[in-house]
């Protein structure tokens, strides 16, 4: 038996809620007493324990609190002290917040104590780069316990042989995806072992450490484990248009440190499309002087950024989309473009969202010839064997109006413009493989002429009227390998379920082993037409987390409710890598307040959700690039996280309609009346508080009547509860819908 | 007689005070109506107005609320709907929130309403940077109004000679310090127009309309005025060291938008120190390979932001500190260090801070041979005329213990070091001459045989053992010309009081006016041993706009409540250019309450600073470069804004101690007893809280006795409340001291 931890003290802030609050709670728990000094006079009764996984032993308390303070106006926050019931009390396996979830864990009692002395030695043969990468571990490590560690810098081969964390590595990592990126990590009570292959999977190691460090009041520790843990698929990616809205050199490399986090190894850059070209060029300079505005990447950033990514363990991709989508190239360069009769002003850098005509003529060698220079002069900025072509959404119609190029598709014997852009995408293969890279394109590039070595990205599914996977598979059928986007585009501001439960590898499929190898992996996008620097972090993470965890961990992981307590933890870690996804929310929240108390904006943002499906710009016209993104709909987010919690409230409700559960769900309708009147308040300072008015009113009035007829004051009215709901349902204000909207209708269905 | 205008709304939200409300307001207001649904049941009592400005009539409510509410728990927050008594109800000078404030404002009735096709159209010869200017310009005023202007770009001269917004401008402006900046702003109804000299005059007009904007409950307007405007003195500076902690490219640029919306135009850029080299040498490489940890500037990353700057009218000064401060530079080249016998390892970049020996040898021709070719490399990179060499805290200790360069001091007849060191400087003045660029230095480099063309930036005082303004005075006597720095030390983390009143023209001066034309201006110095990225921007700002407003407006405008209220206004917006003050504080905070609620932390910071003058880092060997700075000091800033309230309201009490004053202070007091109690609530699960508690008792156990002598509940125990006073004023815990402190004090002398 060891001794008892010290008490672990389990806050309850009850705010303006006076329902019963669950508590999820990491440890096995007693309650031992109750400290409260707001409560005397009041009384607390503890209604009921509920639910009880019976392997790690965690607990949901249902407290049913009926308080009477002695003061009225005391904000009645505080305590119960809890402590462990078992001594040996344990971090639980299910209570661990590791995302991705590693392929095996065994935890077992005890713990490895941190302290200041804490020092990382490297032994065998790695690359570098586990050099500074054990470096920005004990950082972030010392940055977190503020433990101020002796150790600076890891800078050499066994550096310190008696340090307490030993990580082992045979060889040097090579970025890409083919190698080995397994790890073993070992916790014991007095040394950590982590042996990898290569320093890519000790880099992935450490992040594992990361997430499994634990604290009691006054200390940190790891939990005592053996885990091995390997990817499940080779590429892990994510992508970031650069093109739509210029993300500067830091929102890039935060993200990579983020992506490094959950194990992500490929950085797909979307470089150019009709809103920009993103890249400095020293031969061509037109294209960066001329169509962007004044953003882009220096060649030296691309270098940097390249290497920054390598040192993280990530490959990047370029893309060059073309032949369409290249409004930007033909701004610089017109006479490569398809058009007939081109002057200066045929093509102007494009400020709407959408499909465009402009489109490069593969008729004309001049274009060939310019591509060709292009690609001597990108590639060699990049480490990694592929390249992306873009080769999406070209609709050919300055083709079909242009004679000559009809002309040279008859010349050619290509009887379909699907035809005519293989022909020129199959060009671009040597241009490319001269710099040792693969071509690769969105599977628009695929006809049956196009070379079986091009890698097929597969972005197509329902939203473009095609089933889901049935993309994917077609691709593999036809013999090539291939990368799913498909269920991935996090620009869809959906929620993360549908992201999660996209497996790359479709289930029951009939596919053959040789087939299946061909499916490398899936990859995030994250498309930029609405997003800026300020927002993109809030679009990409932590959803982003949960296909990392789809392409990394078994797929029988696949619990939604793990995923979602696991994800608050990530999310919140996050923030130490630089992403501003909360930070930047609330500095959205005080400009939209005009500088007042954000807390019932804060509140209502987290029951409304962006609009779905582009269906916020409309057509592409609403917004430009160079619009307003700083409105209420920039500082929501998808997984609006209070709706998620009330969706449980409701479905407990409907199991069982006892009081503790009845007054779960009032306690949101009261929340929500009060937030609607503090939110007129604010708006009689703040102009762009208005435009959310009608929806929160909407809200209030439903919550109004629901509340009466739960509390059986009033009969119910069908006509006029239906017709408040689906004032609810508006998606005409403000560009955000109620994320609660189905889980009223819940409600009141049931 | 106008219209009435539409009803304007004040809201006051109580929170958790009972006592009385102090409210500042900016209209002329009378109360009409009150519409508080949580007071039925209540009663509230307007108990006086106090304070008149008849000039511009701003009335001060004091407000003694005595509230019952209904509903116990329901958060009383409510409107005093107000509405104008007078007809034509106008923003009123007072109220507005300018810094640095005009030389000359006429504000008159009306206003200019803003709407979506507003337009800015540009005329005369400006420099370019004027149509990006103005493109920013429109972007940020988008931004914050929400308004989807239809211009995107300002890109030509008289792109639109219709527009509301008319932009004249005679010349192109020429960045430094000799330029007209001055312009004129005129808003009417139906036009808005600048007119100046040169476009840098016409980007502060810009600055000042946008901090003009106003709203109402549903629209913007900028009221009717006239303003005419130029600085007081032509180098109002800001200098980051971004040696000691090396600061990325975009914490520069966002700190260069936030010096220019304080009309500041001197980028004093500090990078090369004992910690680092920070230049990317092509000829010299082992200078950035060797020496800076790989965190340094490509030159295009320094051509890039010298762009930046110049595009915001900011001249950027590079400051590559030299004989001392100089062991960066000798881990790369020893060979040209004063230290004998040197080897590879008798140099290593410095992780402590502090004065340290090692120090370039001045009697070496190879020194000299480095330092010019450095200069070859570095100085075509700006486009200034002036080159900071630093020169400061050489102690010539190496130079003592190195017989040779003894030898050579007695063969040239240098009497002292300071000499040796004179005749060094006076080395480099040609070799900057030749690409256009004055010498300037700290004030060490100044004896009888220094250049008199050379600039003396004055940084010593008080804390240097000699009074303030005497060094300045001295450099001006000695027919230099000369920038103020001492008494702009914002790493000291003292009050902005005190770099408010920090004049560089010396009141009362015996100085002639040839002398006085002298004084160029002055610098806030942001020394960076204990800043980090994260943390940089809450050490800058907002009290560098105090500083920018002492170099720019007329010297009369020193009213220290008048500075405080357009602070917090001007703090606001800075958030707007990305400043990161306000959110990189609640992401401190958030990580060290370990993910938990903040609000009792954040209650906790706003009257905790971090310790002063150097003491946090005594010796310089507590913190290491590497060391964590993500500590509470860390989120702590000077100018605690809470302390500032309770200061106030212990005056008011002791000026008059009515009921209503008395609930006032004590209403702080039941706070802070609070705060505790939820400080130890939330430690049990954030060890980093841990070392903030003994602190927080103390002010607990101090306010729980105060709070029973003001009730008349208790005698006053002298020895105990002023040993519990005096634990309020330890600086022993978590790096950071009790803010109140002093008004603590004065209210028990009181």
């Amino acid at each position: 038996m060891k001794p008892l931890k010290p008490l672990n003290a389990l806050i309850i802030e009850l705010g303006l809620k006076k329902g019963p609050i669950f508590i999820n709670t990491a440890k096995t728990l007693n309650i031992n007493s109750i400290n409260c000094p707001a409560l005397k006079g009041g009384a607390i009764k503890i209604q009921a324990l509920l639910g009880n996984s019976p392997k790690s032993i965690v607990f949901r308390l249902a407290l049913l609190l009926q308080i009477k303070p002695k003061e009225p106006f005391m904000k009645y926050i505080f305590i119960l002290l809890l402590s462990s019931i078992l001594a040996n009390a344990q971090v639980k396996t299910d209570a661990l917040n590791l995302m991705p979830w590693p392929q095996n864990i065994n935890l077992t009692d005890g713990d490895f104590a941190l302290n200041k002395n804490f020092k990382v030695n490297i032994t065998g043969n790695p690359n570098p780069r586990l050099f500074t990468g054990a470096t920005r571990f004990l950082r972030r490590l010392d940055g977190r316990t503020g433990l101020f560690f002796e150790q600076g810098f890891v800078t050499k081969i066994n550096e310190f042989p008696s340090a307490q964390l030993q990580i082992n590595c045979v060889r040097n990592g090579k970025i890409g995806i083919n190698e080995d990126e397994s790890y073993q990590l070992d916790i014991k009570s007095d040394k950590i072992t982590i042996n990898a292959t290569s320093d890519l999977g000790a880099i992935h190691a450490l992040e594992t450490l990361l997430q499994l460090l634990q604290n009691t009041n006054n200390s940190y520790y790891f939990p005592m484990a053996v885990i091995s843990d390997f990817p499940r698929f080779k590429w892990r990616g994510l992508m970031i248009d650069a093109a739509r809205h210029f993300q500067p050199v830091d929102v890039i490399k935060r993200n990579l440190d983020a992506m490094a986090a959950m194990k992500m190894n490929v950085f797909h850059w979307h470089l150019s499309d009709d809103q920009g070209w993103r890249i400095e060029m020293k031969k061509h300079p037109k294209l960066h002087q001329l169509a962007s505005d004044g953003d882009y990447y220096t060649q030296q950033d691309i270098k940097n950024i390249v290497k920054y990514a390598d040192e993280r363990g990530i490959m990047v991709v370029p893309e060059i989309d073309v032949p369409g989508h290249a409004t930007a190239i033909l701004t610089a360069y017109p006479e490569v473009g398809s058009k007939i009769n081109f002057d200066k002003t045929t093509y102007a850098i494009e400020r709407n969202s959408g499909i465009f005509t402009p489109t490069l003529d593969p008729s004309n060698p001049k274009t060939y010839q310019l591509l060709s220079e292009i690609f001597d002069e990108v590639c060699p900025l990049f480490l990694g064997n592929y390249f992306h072509i873009g080769g999406d959404e070209n609709e050919g119609k300055d083709w079909d109006s242009n004679p000559k190029i009809q002309k040279f598709k008859k010349e050619n014997k290509l009887g379909t413009n699907h035809e005519l852009q293989t022909y020129f995408t199959m060009q671009l293969v040597p241009m490319l493989k001269k710099h040792n890279k693969t071509l690769m394109g969105w599977e628009e590039i695929m006809t049956k002429n196009m070379s079986k070595e091009a890698i097929i990205h597969s972005w197509k599914g329902t939203n473009e009227g095609i089933p889901a996977g049935q993309s994917l598979t077609n691709t593999v059928k036809n013999g090539y390998k291939t990368v799913l986007s498909n269920g991935f585009y996090i620009d869809l501001m959906l929620g993360v379920e549908s992201h999660y439960l996209n497996d790359p590898m479709p289930k029951n499929t009939t596919l053959s082993d040789e087939e299946k190898a061909q499916i490398l992996g899936g990859e995030a996008t994250m498309w930029s037409e609405l997003v800026t620097p300020t927002t993109i972090d809030s679009r990409i993470w932590p959803r982003t987390a949960a296909i990392a965890e789809r392409l990394w961990s078994n797929d029988t992981i696949t619990d939604l409710s793990s995923l979602h307590k696991r994800m608050k933890t990530i999310s919140f870690q996050l923030e130490e890598l630089g992403i501003t996804h909360l930070r930047n929310k609330d500095f959205l929240l005080r400009k939209i307040s005009n500088n007042q108390k954000i807390s019932a904006l804060e509140d209502f943002s987290n029951i409304c959700e962006p609009l779905k499906i582009y269906s916020r710009n409309s057509g592409g016209t609403e917004y430009q690039t160079y619009s307003p993104l700083t409105l209420f709909a920039d500082a929501c987010t998808p997984d609006a996280i209070d709706a998620l919690d009330f969706d449980l409230a409701v479905s407990r409700y409907l199991d069982n309609k006892n009081l503790e559960n009845q007054i779960l769900v009032t306690g949101y309708l009261k929340k929500w009346i009060n937030t609607n009147e503090k939110l007129i308040e604010l708006s009689s300072n703040a102009p762009l508080i208005q435009p959310l008015l009608p929806l929160s009113k909407s809200l209030s009035d439903l919550s109004q009547q629901l509340l009466l007829i739960i509390d059986k004051k009033q009969e119910v009215n069908a006509a006029l509860i239906n017709d408040l709901l689906e004032q609810c349902n508006s998606k005409k204000h403000a560009d955000v819908e109620l994320a609660v909207y189905n889980s009223l209708k819940k409600l009141i269905s049931g």
